[in-house]
């Protein structure tokens, strides 16, 4: 199997070891080429342009900073027309679920599948081959390209196209949420005279334990809000999320609050450059509001 | 170590089996006496009254329904006047912060000093011995207890007393948020056709991932909401946290969503008996609102 992939920045360059790796055949290209070039030592080739590296290519991923860089690449730099017809297209980059099947459409008139792909897990999954896989489109398609994607982590078909995106940003719901909760049961410790890592240390194990307790919760303990995860990509998110929720008509008070939130930190508390655990800030403010 | 157990109920017995099993010496006593009875052939010991249980104690547990269970025990039922002045009293049910201060300072005029130390874990843990227990009040007092504590689960000692009991409302205030995000996330797949159970899947291991994601995710995929834990208590509790909040001069505003959304789940959809994860329900029902 020839994969071509598209976009190997900090996220692109580990997942295509992890390819070589596992004996799959990579031709990489990238917008600043020297980051492509990086990986011939690893076995890769590398291609001039994005048409040169998709035409005898059996699957295409695509790993770009955004949905505008997608639709560029597909259509504008030519790799639509230049693919091979019956080719898949994994875009495993992060964007709008509505851009996923928008996208999708549009290959599907020169004869080309796609799945949406994007993942969590950041550098270190990529790195380690261990990132959460989100998948959305057909199950004959995605199980064509699962052997790819178990190279790179741990793929699962959440539903049809568009879905995968939507689980990363349903994923994403939770972590803004259940950083708040951990702000309010730090604060509410805190305020008692209690060390609020003494109830991370309690909480260990049970219902109310998660990851987003035990890390974000000691940065919260710390003081640290030094990113991690931004922000402003938080509320980017959340944006997303509920632009997509009210397309389908639903009302989602949770995620809406915490949208207010991570708005009033990142415009009026310049809080956009701070991790997402920053949340407790805003909930300190609101104390004396 | 002699050790007066007050409360041998489903959570108790085996609580109590496991300090046999530990080596400790223990006198059961039960409002209901043929439940302290079984845990002869174990080797307890039975009294007939909580004086005469508590007579030769240097460790009382309690482990009763409520704060007014608590509060007649050591008063109006003797424990106070007839226990030990150097005795202390483990408080391992679930009440209110500000009760069991009060019983602590109750406590303080007979000499005996008191530990709050509420459970989380269920059955399943107090047969295991992994129940998380969340403790409140004085170090040396928490060090002298935490052996007999360490038979029945994991101590941490929290901070001063009360902590124990506000440690396991914050537990609470979390199980409830997570149940609801969690719901979020599912109605948002479903609602593009997406499995739900697929979510779990994907998301598993993941910065979203957590025991609530994976169990009572699993029952609104299922939508089987037999308790488990029932709305009304889980109801119960945030109004307790949020008492608690109040008295503080604390704003916890997802806190707050949820025990409006309780609320009207438990008064108004008739909830109260159902699993807190039919929180998903009372999602669904807004949709239409």
């Amino acid at each position: 199997m020839q994969i071509a992939f598209l976009g190997t920045g900090l996220m692109g360059a580990p997942m295509v070891r992890n390819l070589l790796k596992a004996g799959f055949t990579v031709i990489a290209w990238n917008r600043s080429r020297d980051k492509a070039e990086a990986l011939v030592a690893d076995g890769a080739s590398v291609a001039d342009t994005p048409t040169e590296a998709v035409r005898n290519a059996d699957v295409v991923i695509t790993m770009v900073s955004d949905g505008k860089a997608v639709g560029e690449l597909i259509d504008a730099q030519g790799v639509a027309k230049a693919a091979k017809n019956g080719a898949i297209l994994v875009d495993m980059s992060s964007i709008k679920p509505r851009e996923a099947r928008s996208h999708a459409e549009f290959l599907a008139g020169f004869g080309i599948e796609q799945v949406d792909a994007p993942v969590s897990g950041g550098t270190k999954g990529a790195i380690d081959g261990t990132l959460a896989i989100m998948a959305g489109g057909e199950a004959a398609v995605f199980e064509k390209v699962k052997p790819a994607l178990a190279a790179m982590g741990r793929p699962v078909l959440v539903g049809p196209s568009g879905c995968g995106q939507l689980a990363k940003l349903a994923n994403q719901g939770i972590v803004a949420t259940t950083i708040g909760i951990v702000a309010e049961a730090m604060l509410l410790m805190k305020s008692a005279g209690a060390d609020m890592n003494k109830l991370r240390d309690a909480l260990t194990g049970g219902f109310a334990d998660s990851i987003i307790l035990q890390q974000h919760g000691k940065r919260m303990a710390d003081g640290d809000f030094k990113p991690g995860g931004r922000s402003v990509l938080q509320l980017k998110d959340l944006n997303n999320l509920l632009e997509e929720a009210g397309s389908l008509g639903l009302s989602l008070p949770q995620s809406e609050l915490q949208r207010e939130r991570f708005r009033f930190f990142v415009e009026n508390m310049d809080g956009g450059e701070l991790d997402h655990a920053g949340l407790f800030l805003e909930l300190m403010a609101r104390q004396n509001g």
